[in-house]
């Protein structure tokens, strides 16, 4: 191999590609990152085995050819030259770094011992706009299960219509589901890894293209024209999720969104050890109350719009926060279903398409 | 107690005592601030038994009193509420904090209970601008020994006479020696810890006041108007570091000190595990090698103007780094003493009061 390219372009590839490499001590190879042409372009890759990347990079290709280097030398080397032209020359598995100033040599590995990345030729299902998918994306985040303890919920369920996109999130203590209207190629559905999904945030970042999703055997591809991510999906049926979220309420409150947060989080600090605190909502405040034998106690009233009869419930409020989060609105609105049920949060211009909801501690 | 005061003051004054804060499981009691009423004012105190703050703060003061409060809730409160008015008031150890919003009780402990920080009434013995004594302390810090295995290395040795302030540290790798020129009242001498070093660095912040020394029996107190820390001093000799300064040097060279520095980062990736780079200087460049029989190798020329012979020297990559960070000026001075003896760097405008010298490795 014997390329040129520039030092702006390559920096960013690597920096991206790089965060998806695994320390894996039992797999050394998986610390290295593939350099490969491939259709007149440098195509930068790394994979966990769960979640692969390829970042495609224009480049003045004098000879093909491919290797593969460990991922954290090169990585810190190419994002602190600062060179404007470097050639990038591969010999007996060493790769070569020379710009003007610098001469370098990299210790890298047969490329043939590195993962093959599968490819997914199947039609595109759907396309949707990446500040739409990173946004979807960042509001269910939260409430995926970080345990494995029942893998189906240690993703998000991605449904596809020829109506809508919905997704859904649940770790059994809170749930979040997100509708977008999107007209879909095909029907589709399936559990997306938690980890893809925190890649493919960090991977959309401020990207302003569309986003083209193809599927074939438990896999899914999402690719822009410089980059592709696949994904193995999650095995397992997703529980029907529907029937737990409360088809009416019985009292509806609308609060200043960023008071409540604030308000919340310090009634947290006087929580107790399963993080407890008390809502009492009247038709013109709401009141929070928090006690730790240990810490002392905490009172404070916020104010509140409130329809129908005034309600109490204990909450987690760490549960209450991730749920304030995502709501992008000044008001937050707050409905509460019945004792026992749960409590639902949606933001103000989106009520319907963005429900969050927190199951009651028992009093 | 019952006073009332700022938040923005209060606030301010509980974030930087806090971190004096020791998470100390055999003595809970120093996982508290004190708070106590003292001559119109609030002081707020913290220790680790080896550095003590008092921070006095100007409050209307209805009430005298004290209380020992857990720091971390305090502050974390306090930091958060956001409000122009608090009141506190105490009683039965309990500490009431109420705004018009808020009603908060932080159970406390017996003030009784809480370690004297010592009080040091002796004349002041020399008067240092706060950002002189930030800088000089900035300036040595990094050649403080981090290892208590010869205790009078972990600390900075400070000298003061009645015409300059002369600080010195070394880790027996490498040594910096700062002089200031400044008259104080008296003589004295005695080795700093670093922990207190760094608690200094951080309380300086800004502040454009004098600094007040006093010192009494093994302890020294810095004070502003508004602040105190009291340190214990390290027992023992500090060794006759003036004697490992070589008097000359055989060859000197000019160098860019920021294309230096990103070199001898860039040469250190590809370092050893004894992290050494080869620095050959002749009289039109310096040139760097490094060599890792595991990672690859290295060369970077950089433009220098020498005087007197060529010179070969290896080196730690680190220190000659850390040495090149308290270099202001934009080029370096670095003197070559002889093979076997240290390389010195110096800055350029002030040369013959910063002194940092690295011990060369044994080829």
């Amino acid at each position: 191999m014997k390329i040129t390219t520039n030092y702006k372009n390559l920096s960013k590839a690597v920096s991206v590609v790089e965060k998806v490499v695994s320390r894996n001590p039992a797999l050394p190879i998986l610390n290295n990152i593939l350099l490969k042409t491939e259709n007149g372009r440098l195509k930068i890759s790394a994979t966990n085995l769960e979640v692969g990347i390829n970042y495609f990079l224009g480049s003045k290709i004098d000879e093909t050819g491919e290797i593969a280097v460990p991922a954290r030398i090169f990585s810190d080397f190419i994002s602190n030259i600062g060179e404007e032209k470097i050639t990038l020359t591969t010999k007996n598995n060493i790769l070569s770094i020379n710009t003007d100033k610098y001469k370098t040599q990299i210790l890298g590995f047969d490329p043939k011992e590195f993962p093959i990345i599968p490819k997914i030729k199947n039609e595109v299902f759907s396309i949707i706009p990446a500040k739409i998918l990173k946004n979807s994306l960042n509001t269910v985040l939260n409430s995926i299960a970080v345990s494995e303890t029942r893998p189906e919920l240690a993703g998000v369920l991605l449904q596809f219509t020829n109506q809508n996109f919905v997704l859904a999130a649940t770790d059994s203590f809170r749930l979040t589901e997100k509708i977008v209207e999107l007209k879909n190629e095909q029907n589709n559905s399936f559990i997306l890894p938690r980890n893809t999904v925190l890649e493919l945030i960090r991977l959309l970042g401020d990207t302003d293209e569309d986003i083209s999703l193809r599927y074939s055997d438990n896999q899914v591809l999402f690719s822009t024209n410089d980059a592709e991510i696949v994904s193995r999906l999650i095995d397992g049926n997703y529980p029907d999720y529907k029937k737990v979220i409360p088809e009416k309420f019985i009292s509806r409150a609308l609060i200043k969104k960023d008071e409540l947060e604030k308000n919340v989080r310090l009634a947290g600090l006087f929580s107790s050890n399963i993080a407890d605190i008390k809502l009492s909502c009247n038709d013109k405040n709401l009141t929070i109350n928090a006690k730790n034998s240990d810490k002392g106690e905490f009172q404070v009233v916020t104010a509140a719009t409130l329809k129908n009869d005034p309600f109490d419930i204990a909450l987690n409020y760490y549960y209450l926060l991730d749920g304030l989060k995502i709501i992008q609105t000044q008001n937050v609105i707050m409905e509460y279903t019945g004792q026992g049920s749960p409590l639902v949060l949606r933001p103000e211009n989106d009520a319907k398409n963005t429900t969050y909801l927190i199951m009651p501690l028992r009093k």
